[in-house]
C-alpha cells in the first residue's frame, strides 16, 4: 500500500528559525531529503523579506534545486499575487497560495477578508493558467479565535475555489487542534463531496497527536501527508510549542506498518541530524534525540 | 464508550528522576491525579533503596494514600518476593511483579532467567493468595538485545503465568519499539487466546508513537492504557529519550474522540504543571509546554 509523504521542512520548518540559515546549508538539507527518497518538497516561501527574512533566498533556492533534480516536484508557498509572480519567475511549476477557513484568522494572517483572498487566488489562476495551484486552507480543524469550524463552511470554500480553477487542496491543522475523529470526518466529507480531487493533510504536532492524526488522515483518504524533517518548527507566540509532525518519525511508523513510502528512514534520520547540527531551532522529532541503540531500563 | 486510563507517573515517571522528590510533593501530585478522576494509580515501587533511592519512601506513600482515598485502586511494582512482602505489609491489595519476554533483557533487568522469574512469581502467588497480581511483561513489542519478539513466545509465557495464578497482565513497550500494526496484532492475539482475561497496555513514547499506539491498543481490545502525568520519564541510558505517554495528552485525545475516560483534562493539566514546577525531570508531554491560548502563526 503506497503512502505519499511530502516534505515541507524547508518552508514551514525554516520559517520558524530566527537566525538566517545559510543558503548552502538549506540546499544541503534539501539534498539529503532528495537522497532519502522524497518525490515532493516544499522548498521555500515567496514572501516579503520584511515579513520573513529567513525566506529572502527563495529565488536562489528554487533555481538551484530545479536545475539539480528533474524527477522531484518542488513547490513553494505564496501568500499573495506578488509571491506567485516571483515563484513563477523563479521557474516553479506548482505554487501554494494560502487562505483561511476562518474569517478572523485570515484577517490576522494575510490582512484580507476571505472574499478578498478568493479574488487574489482567482487573479493568480487567470494570470498563470499553466501553473498547478495546490491551495493551503488554514484552520480547517480549528481556529485560535473561532474554535472548531463547521464542515459545511469547508465544503463551500472548496467548492468556490474549485470553480475558479484551483487544482488541489491541503487541509491545514494550523494551530494543532485536530483530533482523530475530526480528521476522519473532514477527510471523508471532502473526498465524498469532491471525488477525484486531491486533498492533502498538513498536521501540526502541538498537542502530541501529529503522528496519530497523520495516520488517521491517510486511512480516511488523504492523498498525501505533509511533514517537516526533524519536526523543526514551532510558533513564535507559544514558546515550547512544536511545529509540524516530524518526517522521520512519520516515515518510521508508516514503513513499519507496511506502507510503501519510498523513503529510506536511515538516510532521512541522517538528514535530520545534519539539520539539527547546523540550525539553532526547535526540533520536536523524537528519534532525532535518541541514540541509535535503544536504552535498557532498570524496571519493566 | 468507556476508556480506562491508569496513571503510573508516580512510579515510572518518578523513578527516572535523579534528585529525591520530597514525599509531600509526591503525595500532592497523587492528590491532583485523584482529583482529576483517576480510579487506578501505580503509586510507587517496592525496590531496594540501593537500586532506586527515589523509591525509598514506598511504604509511607502507600500507607498515606490508602488511608486517604477509599475509592481508588492503588498498586505498586515489585521486582521480587521481598518487594511483594513489603508491598503487602504496607497494605496494598494489588501488586505488579515484572518479567521480560526476552531472556537477555530479563537477565539484564532482574538478574534472573525467565524460568527463575516464573518461580519467583509462583512463590509470591502462593505466599499471598488474596493479593491481586497484575503482571508486567516487558519487551513484548521488542527487545533492545533480541529485536522483535515472536507472538507465540508471549502466548506461551502468558499461559504459564495464568496457570500459576496470575490475575491480569500488562504488556509493556519497554524501549518504545511498538508500532500500530504490531500493537493490533499482539492485543488481538492475547484477547482471542485468553478470552475474559485482563490485558493492559504500557506504552513508551520513545519513537513518537505513544498516543497512536495507545489509541490502537484501545481499539484492539486493551482493557486499560497506562500513562504518566506530564510524560515524565526517560531513560538513564538514552539522553533525550522520552518516557511513557503523557496522561494529559492521551486524555485530551480520548475525551475529544468521544471516549468516556472520567478524567477532567484541565485538572489533570494542572496536576502536570504542578509536577513540572516541583520536579527537575524530563517532561515529554506537549500540552504541558504550550500556553493555554494557542498561537497564531504567520502563514498557514
Amino acid at each position: 500500500m503506497k503512502a505519499k509523504v511530502v516534505e515541507i521542512g524547508p518552508r514551514d520548518g525554516f520559517q520558524n528559525v530566527k537566525e538566517f540559515i545559510p543558503t548552502e546549508i538549506k540546499l544541503q538539507i534539501i539534498d539529503g531529503l532528495v537522497q532519502s527518497g522524497f518525490k515532493k518538497i516544499q522548498v521555500t516561501s515567496f514572501v516579503s523579506e520584511k515579513a520573513i527574512p529567513q525566506m529572502k533566498d527563495a529565488a536562489v533556492i528554487a533555481d538551484r534545486v530545479l536545475h539539480k533534480y528533474e524527477d522531484v516536484d518542488f513547490f513553494a508557498l505564496v501568500p499573495n499575487f506578488y509571491g506567485a509572480r516571483s515563484a513563477v519567475a523563479a521557474g516553479l511549476k506548482e505554487i501554494t497560495p494560502v487562505i483561511s477557513l476562518s474569517e478572523s484568522h485570515n484577517r490576522a494572517n494575510v490582512k484580507r477578508t476571505v472574499d478578498e483572498s478568493v479574488e487574489e487566488i482567482k487573479k493568480i489562476r487567470q494570470t498563470f493558467p499553466d501553473i498547478r495551484i495546490t491551495q493551503d486552507i488554514a484552520c480547517v480543524f480549528g481556529c485560535p479565535f473561532e474554535g472548531e469550524m463547521p464542515a459545511e463552511a469547508l465544503l463551500l470554500l472548496v467548492g468556490r475555489l474549485k470553480e475558479i480553477g484551483v487544482d488541489a487542496f491541503t487541509l491545514c491543522d494550523t494551530v494543532g487542534l485536530a483530533y482523530p475523529a475530526l480528521v476522519e470526518r473532514i477527510f471523508r466529507a471532502v473526498k465524498s463531496e469532491f471525488p477525484g480531487v486531491e486533498f492533502n493533510a498538513h498536521i501540526h504536532d502541538t498537542r502530541n497527536m501529529g503522528i496519530l492524526n497523520s495516520y488517521v488522515a491517510l486511512g480516511s483518504g488523504a492523498d498525501s501527508i505533509q511533514a517537516a524533517v526533524g519536526g523543526l518548527g514551532g510558533c513564535p507566540f507559544a514558546p515550547g510549542a512544536t511545529g509540524n509532525t516530524s518526517s522521520e518519525d512519520l516515515v518510521y511508523m508508516l514503513n513499519h506498518c507496511g506502507y510503501d513510502t519510498g523513503i529510506d528512514f536511515d538516510k532521512l534520520l541522517d538528514a535530520a541530524r545534519f539539520a539539527k547540527e547546523h540550525i539553532d531551532g526547535n526540533f520536536s522529532g523524537h528519534q532525532i534525540h535518541i541514540s541509535p541503540n535503544p536504552c535498557v531500563v532498570t524496571q519493566e
